[in-house]
């Protein structure tokens, strides 16, 4: 007999992933699709439909050996009833992604917010793994979290649960992609570290960063500063020095209130920088928390990375089906 | 037959307090005991154990009708056990309460954490009541917070979660009492109040904040704010904003991280000016967090104020000894 499987789907603002995963938590297939040209809510079904028949072919198996599908979603979600409302890089408006799923295989659908799916993954089989209370950062364009309290993902009255990056770390501080000043995210993302090189080359700074992107704010992504780091740039080492005290300014309040076991960074950032962040993150923690509370408190890189949403978004569906997970 | 009752202590940095309790969450009788001449741990325990003494016998009970002491005490502890580390106010080092407290009274001893013990209160008999997920702010001398979700406390890794007044709000700001710069409680405690008159009589302020505190600023109390509100105090109205302002960052960060139902104000600051803070703490909440996080989030004030502590240390020794609670 087949195994039974799962799919999960990590939807993005630039691709959707789809992997087949068995029970064991072993990703049997992977495939890939780019969603930028789907236009309305048909089109990006259809995508991801296709995504995720790719990967049940690639796995050597047939929808019928397809038990669930979850579906990770860049967006605030109704996970009740599997409707993401909107995806502000996915414009197409609100997609009603169980009925919808549920229509074309005959698997069961869950959908679940991209970053908690990540940290479940992370928590399943990655950085989180052996723990209860886990609590996901992701660093990339934005920054994002989950929290799982128990080994359940904590989703709060809204479902809205987790959403670090707009914690306040400066009221009177940058503006945010949110519209408002001071969050975390406008301190410490890959945006906030392209803001701070603009406004440092603009007031005359020497750095190599924009070279390496060539001469493109927009095109310096996060191994830029690695390398720009690994050439000595003092502009680099200060704005990746910033990001990763204000991450860990995000930590204490994570500390303090949560006090979690294990405190997993993820993201685009993170895997480039988190040789060069996680000590000054550690560090920050380490002076601002009062005695005895991070005692213990694991501060650690993902190990899954790009692998974590698709993880997590297949397992959340598995307990949804009667899977206990090991 | 008498009822089971159930005796709820709150150990503060000045006086004691004992209630006896029934299951149905009435205060039967109370006794109050100052604390502040105890100089060792045997002569604290004495005037715990005769503070509870005098509240059996003013509920027309005796020792043998009590089947649990829950204990709600100003500092780190170790739950498991019923032992308090250390309170900064009590300066009698590590008390083993269970222990000695079990081997003077036949019953049941629980030792929680203050503001986890109050949080509890207001949860059960108070402002929260009728929901699983609450959090409890307590501004007075100090700011401190309890985390209550799925209607159990959170306790974390070290038994420290919830210490809101330690995340980090301005990294440079001013000095906290726990030695670090910018933490919640710098900014939003009587204590912070006080530093900021002082401050800004130094500068020359005019205001009457002071006169009516007898021209002592440690005289002065959050009464003595309501006052000066009340007589159109410019300073007053600055530094009472100012704190409003400070804890709605601190709400903005609860609403985000955890998304309760509802978040409860208390304490002595808030006894004295929730009517003048709360309308501040909601527009901060309202205006700094992501659309749809806050809805239906209630922000209160407390509603048990001073008998939050023993109603919640009696609440949560009743659940160990198997009572159900309504």
């Amino acid at each position: 007999m087949a195994d039974r499987l799962f799919i999960g789907v990590d939807l993005g603002g630039t691709n959707v992933v789809a992997a087949a995963v068995n029970e064991r938590g072993q990703i049997l297939s992977r495939h890939k699709k780019r969603v930028t040209k789907a236009r309305t809510r048909e089109e990006l079904l259809d995508r991801v439909c296709r995504t995720i028949g790719h990967a049940i072919a690639r796995a050597d198996a047939t929808e019928k050996d397809v038990v669930g599908i979850g579906i990770g979603a860049p967006g605030p979600v109704d996970i009740a009833n599997g409707v993401v409302f909107e995806m502000p890089n996915v414009p197409v408006g609100r997609v009603d992604f169980r009925t919808e799923l549920e229509g074309r295989f005959s698997a069961t659908c869950l959908v679940e917010n991209d970053v908690n799916a990540g940290t479940y993954g992370e928590f399943w089989r990655g950085a989180g793994r052996g723990k209860s209370d886990v609590v996901g950062v992701f660093v990339g364009t934005g920054t994002g979290g989950g929290i799982i309290l128990g080994g359940k993902l904590l989703h709060g009255k809204n479902g809205t649960a987790g959403e670090i990056g707009h914690i306040v770390l400066n009221p009177g501080g940058p503006l945010c992609g949110c519209g408002r000043p001071g969050c975390l995210e406008a301190l410490a993302s890959r945006t906030a570290m392209q803001r701070q090189v603009a406004e440092a080359v603009e007031g005359g700074a020497e750095t190599s960063i924009l070279e390496l992107a060539k001469g493109e704010i927009t095109k310096v992504r996060s191994r830029t500063f690695r390398k720009a780091l690994g050439a000595g740039d003092s502009l680099a080492k200060r704005v990746v020095r910033d990001c990763a005290e204000n991450l860990g300014y995000g930590a204490v309040a994570l500390v303090h209130l949560l006090n979690p076991e294990c405190i997993v960074f993820g993201g685009g950032v993170m895997e480039a920088l988190s040789e060069q962040m996680l000590p000054t993150i550690r560090q920050v923690v380490e002076e601002r928390c009062l005695a005895g509370t991070a005692d213990g408190v694991e501060i650690v890189p993902a190990t899954l990375w790009d692998d974590a949403g698709v993880l997590g978004a297949a397992a959340l569906v598995m307990e949804a089906t009667g899977v206990t997970l090991d």
